[in-house]
């Protein structure tokens, strides 16, 4: 049998690749270069270009005007071209640990960094990822610990009429060890869905590295998807590779609080759950916040543990659902039987700030047990990764 | 309380997004923009590119000039611009169904289609991805039928000494019908890893349409990595974010190969399979068929089902393992038990054509029997989806 040498196999290969990539100039620059005092470079290879600039959540932010006022987004800075038409930056101080998100601005279009395959969808903005580690960050690292399981399942909801997807999390172990779990419900955000805590929120690796360190107790993680008339995320239903939107029908309604008790016959049909509000918590940014703030108080006897992460409080007047009926008396029956936990956690620069403020003023006025936990900074995945951090320790203790 | 209008809330959020935009200019364009009569308009908003062009597989191929010879690549096409500055590049015919892969090329830089969030990774590689619906294509497709479970696991390897990730698609039901289900073990390429079928190969998709329209049997598929220095795709280890790289250590050496039973110990143990060889298959795709061809001689008792898809055959003359010594004799072994199915499959211009035809021709010689499927075109994943297609249906009758 004649043989075919692996090393011919590789080289063929890979000459069909470099061949290709000739085809679009040479390989991309290396981007970016975390150095080890944790300055960072960012490189671009564009000897065609006029300008290039970097934005992104590692530097300062900038007010700018828009129609409902001024807001702070993330900076811009420009990078500066060298003889071989690579386009360069580094930052002038170290980063703090942290998850970056950046893009690069080529000649006024945003672009990926063509160096860096990592990228996380945020509605409909993909966004380069890079990590510096240390601190709360080593938590958002895949660290040599046990690992859980993620997995992408199917449900059906009889109330929604529809088979629906959800992220679920299971910890390192579950699959031989006959053990049963509690379980977290974990909400996203308008715009978001059942990709959002696990990309952005990198709530597997959260949990594996608390539970490994021995800060949390193993638990399973639900991610549902919050948009009623949604199946399942953009490109991953029936609807093909539509463009995502930040606004969908059926979304603070009443819709997606009504239907949750699907969820939780879901999962505790289908995976080893303890079947107790002690060992159930739902917790929730922005809208996901109000949606367990709307669904504990409705099912009372669901959640021992409730975690509002930037939440919106209150639905538009306009909307009108049973849900949103009774409120105070909802409340009443909710911290009448003493929730275990019930977290509030905001930014201080939050525009629902004030609502939250409020919000607490009424649970205060009526001596509802809370906890309050209060950062710097807004509306951004940042904060929400330190809220996940500080909650998941905080239950079934 | 005060109700803070849900309204302001969601312009608010938008408000932002918007003003993050206007510092990158408008909106991208819509692009790629498929029409009713399946051709394709792709667009690019770069008023001051002075060129831009699209590639991709939709393209017919060129030749080009390598040192290793004249290969076939994505051919590339010139956008031409609007007064608004708006590149665009409408298909002269509608396009065939498929799923298809892009990107722009912007004054010789290639870079992601900005109006476009949906790619998928090849290697190190990032493509624009979308699919013309119809024939075959429609497996590609989510379609309004039960989908399966898609399941990031880790699993320990005690031969190779470490965690490492798959990736197991369990089918619709799996969860709560208590049946036991026959296994097909999936293996990818040379620089590939767990992600490539469930990518790539849009394995989930595939399976649920054929599943549910019954032309194949509900089974479990496990996608391995058979990069046996790696513990996971690139980014889902400790390494963190590195540059994936086609050239890894352990790859074609008989190190996967020897520890494979580690696999199916591992899932045996942990998913209701019916633990019989008649139940196991094993396919690869070139380096995958390789491990394919070699694990299923090497273990003739394991399975019943093998797929070679533009395999590779034999190793390196170099390379020195057990795994690959005494070939006649093991394949003598595993014929002698009567395979199910040993099924090959090639494109015509392959650049492992003669490998293959001269395995064959060994196989032919030796009475040992198989069936032979062949394509058009190469070493390519639009042929890879193909043979899942035309295999997965024969497995377990």
């Amino acid at each position: 049998m004649k043989k075919l040498s692996v090393f011919l196999v590789i080289s063929l290969m890979c000459g069909i690749a470099f061949a290709q990539q000739s085809l679009w100039g040479t390989q991309p620059a290396v981007s970016p270069e975390i150095h080890s005092d944790n300055t960072v470079t960012f490189r671009l290879k564009a000897p065609k270009a006029v300008t290039v600039q970097v934005t992104g959540d590692f530097l300062p932010t900038q007010k700018i005007d828009t129609p409902y006022g001024k807001y702070d987004v993330p900076g811009v800075v420009s990078l500066l071209e060298n003889k071989e038409g690579v386009w360069e930056y580094t930052t002038p101080k170290p980063l703090k640990p942290e998850l970056y998100t950046y893009s690069f601005i080529l000649d006024g279009l945003k672009i990926d960094d063509p160096g860096n395959v990592y990228l996380i969808r945020d509605v409909a903005t993909l966004m380069n990822v890079f990590i510096i580690d240390g601190g709360r960050a080593h938590l958002y690292k895949v660290n040599k610990v046990p690992h859980g399981t993620v997995s992408r399942v199917w449900y059906n909801s009889p109330t929604l009429g529809m088979d629906r997807r959800m992220t679920v999390y299971t910890p390192a172990g579950y699959e031989n060890n006959g053990k049963h779990y509690p379980v977290l419900y974990l909400l996203h955000g308008m715009g978001g869905d059942e990709e959002a805590w696990i990309a952005l929120g990198r709530t597997a690796q959260v949990m594996d590295n608390l539970i490994a360190e021995g800060k949390a107790k193993p638990m399973i993680v639900v991610m549902t998807n919050g948009n009623a008339s949604q199946e399942a995320a953009p490109g991953e239903s029936s609807l093909g590779f539509v463009s995502p939107s930040m606004q969908l029908p059926k979304t603070m309604d009443g819709s997606f609080e009504t239907a949750f008790p699907d969820v939780v016959k879901f999962v505790d049909k289908n995976y080893r759950t303890i079947k107790r509000k002690s060992e159930r918590a739902i917790a929730g940014l922005s809208m996901g916040g109000f949606h367990s703030l709307h669904i504990s108080k409705q099912f009372p006897d669901m959640f021992d543990y409730v975690g509002l992460f930037s939440a919106a409080i209150m639905p538009d007047k306009d909307t009108k659902s049973p849900i949103y009926e009774n409120m105070e008396g909802k409340l009443k029956v909710q911290f009448s039987k003493k929730p275990a936990l019930y977290w509030i956690a905001i930014g201080k620069s939050d525009f629902l700030y004030k609502a939250n403020e409020d919000y607490r003023k009424l649970l205060d006025e009526k001596g509802y047990k809370y906890t309050y936990y209060e950062t710097g900074e807004g509306h951004i995945w940042r904060n929400w990764r330190i809220y996940l951090s500080e909650f998941a320790p905080l239950l079934f203790r």
